[in-house]
């Protein structure tokens, strides 16, 4: 549980995106998860980056952080709290070692993203979700299928303790 | 040096990319890098995402690897070698524990980029780089000034041993 709530980002359109989608740019879903009623946003996959994270203990997970055009503006110009229309997303794969990057460099030093596990997106409507502080959840799990209602209750408890509008992902330049 | 030649992944327009740009959009640079002529390419922190990178041993190193049109174009229809035009960007970063996430999460298990290090850069660009694989190789430190002669010279017997095209990172769905 603490996984889900811990990196959960961003997404899920306003109004609801929609699901369909090459999957080339993402991975593809129609169904939305409960409580919040987001789904997949087309294109996630082309939106930019934010930063990268990395999960240790039980998690071993590594993540990139995209957000969309919104996010993008908003993260740049440092402006808090979020506008409505942001959207972040945290792709999600197990945190893996390169065999054949240790083999060239003779030390097992490098991780790469290893399978996908999920995909989270974090969505702004401050009217809509001001029951959860302006933030609507979503999560994937890889095959599409969205996160269930227990699951879902877990991330705005724990978003509710990052220090910046609810969110933990600062901006990597 | 190791960590040079490591994660060099790919850059400099093939003709000559030009260096001004906005602090937003990448870091600012207008040296080339000697051997291989190439400048930091405008408007890179903008490309899509490739993959996600860490390495520790000595480095403790966090990446996000990007790309440019051609590049992710590439990268999603599985086509080696790569095109000439192809430009992969690595962002580097110090691998960072967060003392805010550790703090929420109640175990110290999260890691983010501290500092930036460097970028790099592989450009392909078949016929003007054949005596290196058809690669091209930029790094540039955080104050933006390119690897000196020395260190430019190991990035192509490191990439040698990548065993598509001289590229170590892979595509992340």
């Amino acid at each position: 549980m603490k996984r889900i709530a811990f990196l959960v980002v961003a997404i899920a359109t306003v109004a609801g995106v929609v699901a369909s989608m090459a999957p080339a740019s993402g991975r593809a879903d129609d169904q939305a998860v409960p409580i919040f009623g987001i789904r997949i946003p087309a294109g996630y996959r082309d939106w930019r980056l934010i930063s990268v994270a990395h999960e240790e203990g039980t998690l071993h997970s590594f993540a990139a952080i995209l957000g969309n055009d919104v996010a993008i503006k908003a993260y740049r110009e440092g402006k808090l709290p979020y506008p409505d229309g942001t959207i972040i997303a945290a792709l999600h794969y197990s945190h893996a070692p390169s065999e054949e990057n240790d083999k060239v460099f003779g030390n097992p030093q490098s991780f790469v993203p290893g399978a996908p596990t999920n995909v989270q997106f974090i969505v702004k409507d401050a009217k809509k979700y001001a029951a959860t502080g302006g933030w609507g959840f979503g999560h994937f799990n890889q095959d599409g299928t969205p996160g269930n209602d227990a699951l879902m209750k877990t991330c705005f408890p724990c978003h509710a303790k990052a220090s910046r509008d609810l969110v933990f992902t600062r901006y990597a330049p």
